[in-house]
């Protein structure tokens, strides 16, 4: 089984530089198998272009490598605070991609402005509080993770309709019920930063899309009541 | 003669992510046959790499499926309101082309900057008003046609020669003769939308281009005195 | 020898979509036999894709159709008034390319700001003033060479080192030595464009480059002291 | 040897368009040789489709041509200027990529502002003073380089900490422990130097990142305690 997931990891990797998402090695998909409690994901530094089945890394929720020749990703451990926090998903993404790095640099949430973020993200895309000196000198990737559940905490956010989060000053983590799914919020959520950027800079003073159309394509993709798709 | 229109709105789909139009499936294309009533509509969520022929949905005017094994677009609603109100039309495109959706979650409409604009649309590209609540509750995407039919009657807009419009919060719908210069007018909106864009940021205090200039690059594309092309 | 001439404006012509400089038809080449005062031009409204030599035409400097079963390009008056007042150019380019227009729409000269510019135009791309009434409505194209005419006099500017002009409300035109160089030159304004504008937006108060530094770059490239390159 | 280097120089050169580095011929890469004191360095203005190994230029630190066909890069002093001053690099290449030049142009150094520039860049990218009508009629490419070796001096800088510069009205030199990396970086810059442009119209006043957050990325990847990547 855990041979799927790992084609699973490997296909949702390259779809980054295909999506334009990551340059050089800027980026990792991961995908986990709730019932083993494993991880398969990226290894640190190697180019896509090169990334093979085997070069991915299985690791256990505490860190500790279990099958690969390599070394897991330097963002393992915000990896796993996250599929420990959140037990509804199943797949990871980080990038820098541009417009999205861009917000998180400017230290702005992305507001709801309209259907195409609402079809996806149930409302305004959060950002963390900077991580403090000591956060950072101790142990930075698993204090990133951290400080993205304390955010989802104090905004009471649901990580299943809000399926990614920008950290101020670094860039987005995406997510979802897998890695390819995990890959696709990655994609909406360029799009959706581009747009808004440019929105604002038509009219400074929009605000937030009003509720009840945030919840029309929200649940007309998402939910019992859904209608778009073919299922 | 509806596998010629098949054939069509086929290809007019499948223009959308070769002109960087779409992202994933968010866009949909139709065309309509007038003689039989019968309009063919790209179903829901299939993604376009994946699209044949056989997958097109046929509907009645009013919304029943003719033909075909998958749902229709689930914004059928709103082109079926646009082909009754708008009896000169042939086809129809709805988009989140990212240029032409900023200016929609901007709330304004386009003003004609220059020639490239007017070559196409005879004067400002309208934006509808925000749905209402009740709007968005009772039948979206029929309430969505009925605001787009509304600002062309409220403006005295005449649909051919203005082939499209934001909807405020969301993205465009754009429309011509047929599928094909249905899909050439989204084009040229998204690059109208960018040049505007660029030039309101360059100088902010920029008003319409003159009427006389309009007129000109307008009439000499369409109507009995164009001198524009071939034919 | 037109053969020859044919085949570089064909060339040159299918340079513009490789640099992204046309939407569909929105751009035409043409090249002149300065000894038989014959020009070769694009014919109007034909797609790239299947331009093919024989659909040329060829046309004398009063307008006439000398070769060819298409109709040239609607802006043959402009490029023939072009030739007839700057002897030293060989081949002009009219585009609707995405930053320039943007300029030209904003009613902005480019102004020189770094050695990019410098390489190439010596010293700001002027815009004309917007064309009047009487003169839209009389003889468009004619006209519009007209005012560019009328601007490189007014500007005391010499067309072989200021190979290009912005159209207020318009887009831009290029030239060179011949149809090549034309195109070449029309990149280079795009890229120009491009960066004077994001120049601007990171520091609205900068003015023009060092005329020293301009000068050096200029003449570096261009005239009898150049030492740009292999000749 | 300098076969090898050649071919690195070469393979460093022929990324620069693929990373949509350069347009036409406006960019340069070289390698040096420190045993030997030789420089494997681009030819003048020759396109990049077209470049052979036997076209390169091999150069002493004087500038004296010792091997190769063609004149070398109009910027060698610049090269060479730089390889003499900053005794660890071993590549260096320059690029008119048009985001860094932008920054350029606007005279504005590149603060740090999040994670991607603190992977690569350790601090604020340097931007250096505008050469005096003096340096630029006397020896300009080799006042290029002066100029950054004393914005290097003036600022403290450590070469191989900051492997790039901006050259005020001009565009970026970067370098690095090779050819290779030297485009690596020029990359990195061209991408920094984007979304620190978005970042800055999201929200003017953001000041730079905290130092603990930029040692901590630097330092992840570089030195002795580096655990990023395979090694």
């Amino acid at each position: 089984m855990l041979e799927i997931l790992k084609q699973e990891v490997l296909e949702a990797n390259l779809q980054l530089p295909k999506h334009s998402l990551v340059t050089f090695t800027w980026g990792n998909v991961s995908g986990i198998d709730r019932e083993q409690g494993l991880v398969v994901i990226k290894p640190s530094g190697v180019a896509y272009v090169e990334l093979k089945l085997e070069d991915l890394v299985v690791v256990d929720l505490d860190g500790n490598v279990v099958e690969g020749e390599l070394r897991p990703s330097s963002d393992t451990a915000t990896h796993l605070a996250l599929y420990k926090a959140f037990s509804d998903i199943g797949g990871i993404v980080h990038t820098h991609s541009p417009w999205a790095t861009s917000w998180a640099q400017a230290y702005r949430p992305i507001p709801a402005l309209g259907t195409t973020h609402a079809d996806y993200y149930y409302g305004e895309i959060p950002i963390t509080r900077p991580l403090t000196q000591r956060e950072i000198e101790s142990a930075y990737e698993l204090e990133t993770g951290n400080v993205i559940i304390e955010t989802f905490q104090k905004q009471d956010l649901d990580p299943v309709a809000m399926p990614g989060v920008l950290v101020a000053g670094h860039a987005p983590f995406c997510w979802g019920k897998n890695a390819e799914e995990a890959v696709h919020n990655a994609v909406v959520l360029e799009e959706v930063a581009k747009m808004a950027f440019n929105s604002f800079q038509l009219n400074p003073q929009i605000g937030p899309m009003d509720q009840f159309l945030l919840d029309k394509h929200y649940l007309r993709k998402h939910g019992p009541r859904a209608y778009y798709g073919q299922k």
